[in-house]
């Protein structure tokens, strides 16, 4: 395998963009990608998104992403993973370029979600769960994390204060983010005041609906060096693992098993263990997931997440920085564009470029967490700037 | 990059399986390819799915294909582009490998398109053209391909008899296949005066709704040779190329330039031509599309398409057997599948498997183009017994 590194890195500004339609979203980020490293064309490019289908009424992205953005005839693939398309167009293009097929390949994660409406948002994001036997029934996905949390919460004795803060600290990070959906700061009390979705998860626990896009450029390691102005950021490690779709059918409904799996592939590779790692950017889809990544992760032990995230340890100034970008809470989730933001983050942290108030104090080594569903399919990078 | 080989296939049967759901037809066909190679897992598996999402209300097929296959916690990545969404899985699933990443990994196309009533289907599929200006303004896949169909007959005299002899031949072929959708004979006069779908094609030059899946086991060659008990096929070429996804912008619409540049690709790899090739699987979704497909890949002249099929240049006992399968024409076209059992189709007339009477003579290498919308996405791919 060959190796592989981030020269180029773009991202638009995320919110309800009701004057953007899905290509547009795509070529603006993928226009700021080449800008940032310089160069005109790619060999191939990849497109992460989750559902253009119900959201917009447009498939084929792996042709209407090269045709926008004025790479045509470049191959355009279009990857789908749920909520992890982003991560997954991103470790695409990274084993493509591997492969020795391509040297300069893009990776772009895109999702346009207000053309529907509230209702119609929700049906199409619980096409990630288990249709026949999860959201026959009715459930969806606030649901499905609300039990997760509830196990925790009875299993280890998880705070509601816990849960809160996982929100608080994201958006004080979030808030110093120009490219971030909301921008306001909260207190543990703003939080679980809040509207209830789903016990114990008000609105506040919630990610929101997002459009938005973000694109990276990879390149093999010998161009890179040649092509690239910046810090060279490398990719080290890339794991990628599944669990069953439904929550019910695993042993432990408050464990990411698939987040422990790919991230054991993503250490492997890298020859790293989780104390090497600097800071972490990872999926708080809902407040309790952030807190069961981070167990995932071995950042903390089984059950100590909560107490962790309360105790500052993921503080932007604590131990291991968690979501200095705002994370899915506060920066947005357009769900397949999610993936690729966390590399752009973790490339701009590395380079030294982040917003003053939110760049970590070392930022030599990176990592990425990414996930599909209630944690069906989870995916992790590992980047050192070289 | 590594070499790659075939050593699994399977294909259930096609048709309107009102009693199976999506995830049925996956994991028929991954068990079915899994006991042809003879083994029981696998590193990765790509899953090739146009629309999922508009046709069942399932995503995240990335996790339901591992899960209801029984590969769980191996990796999943569904892939897109339209109709050339199986040839997407093949491709990927070659790029995996040959870049050192895993050793055995899967490719499944698979469709469930009768979930939907004939509105759905036609309106899921127009998102694969260009929805902002092209279904927007009413057009769907068989008006773009009767534009296309008039314009060459306007411009090369491509008669109607030539249109319909594409349809008469594959379901020719196809009569023979057990697995396929239509197995009944056509006359030319039973096309012409068949319902009119949009002027010239009836709904005998268009291809049909189905569901069904097909799947593909590729490996290293080193490993190949260690588990593959039947002849080793080869992945020797590969290539995919984009147009414009509107047919409007494009220089010539009865030109498919996506189909060109990817064969070319395809036959650069792997040192070929086309006078090499003995026999190919196209992508015939209208009886003008096989048309313009031989005359893209050369195998007639621009403009003598028409004439080479009606001639019988393409028929099973011709010069070069074109869709000895019966092609999407006869054996259906669900069609995020169809590339993938276009594969299916190559291997079993490479290792002489092929039902009586549509065994090409001979099978030594082939060649399988596959394609999205009309045209904006062509994948070719070239194997080699050994």
């Amino acid at each position: 395998m060959r190796d592989v590194a981030v020269i180029g890195i773009g991202m638009n500004k995320w919110g309800e963009l009701w004057d953007k339609s899905l290509r547009n979203l795509i070529a603006e980020s993928a226009l700021l990608a080449l800008d940032d490293a310089g160069i005109d064309k790619v060999d191939a490019m990849y497109i992460g998104c989750m559902s253009s289908g119900l959201f917009t009424d447009q498939e084929h992205l792996g042709s209407i992403g090269p045709d926008y953005a004025g790479l045509c005839p470049a191959p355009g693939i279009r990857v789908e993973s749920a909520c992890a398309s982003g991560g997954l167009a991103f470790r695409s293009a990274f084993i493509h370029i591997a492969s020795g097929m391509a040297d300069v390949v893009m990776a772009v994660g895109v999702e346009k979600m207000t053309d529907v409406d509230g209702a119609g948002a929700t049906f199409a994001l619980a096409t990630a769960a288990d249709q026949e036997y999860e959201v026959y029934n009715g459930i969806t996905f606030p649901g499905l994390y609300a039990m997760m949390a509830t196990h925790h919460m009875n299993k280890y004795g998880t705070t509601r204060d816990q849960l809160a803060q996982v929100a608080v600290k994201n958006h004080f990070n979030g808030k110093k983010n120009p490219l971030a959906q909301y921008r306001m700061e909260l207190t543990l009390d703003t939080v679980k005041n809040a509207v209830m979705v789903a016990d114990p998860l008000t609105i506040l626990d919630c990610s929101p609906i997002t459009d938005g896009s973000a694109a990276v450029i990879l390149c093999s390691m010998d161009k890179a060096k040649e092509l690239c102005k910046k810090r060279v950021v490398k990719v080290i490690g890339s794991g990628h693992a599944t669990d069953t779709i439904q929550l019910a059918q695993r042993d432990d409904l408050s464990y990411l098993k698939s987040t422990e799996l790919a991230a054991k592939q993503a250490f492997d590779m890298a020859g790293k263990k989780i104390s090497d790692i600097d800071f972490v950017e990872v999926h708080d889809c809902f407040t309790i997931a952030e807190i069961m990544v981070i167990e995932a992760l071995d950042i903390a032990k089984k059950g100590k997440g909560g107490p962790a995230t309360l105790d500052g340890m993921t503080a932007i100034d604590g131990k291991i920085p968690v979501n200095s970008s705002g994370g899915l809470k506060s920066k947005g989730h357009p769900v397949g564009a999610t993936g690729v933001a966390q590399i752009v983050e973790l490339t701009k942290q590395l380079r030294g470029e982040a917003d003053k108030g939110r760049q970590v104090k070392k930022a030599d080594i990176g990592l990425a967490q990414n996930m599909g569903g209630s944690g069906a399919s989870s995916i992790v990078h590992i980047l050192e700037g070289m």
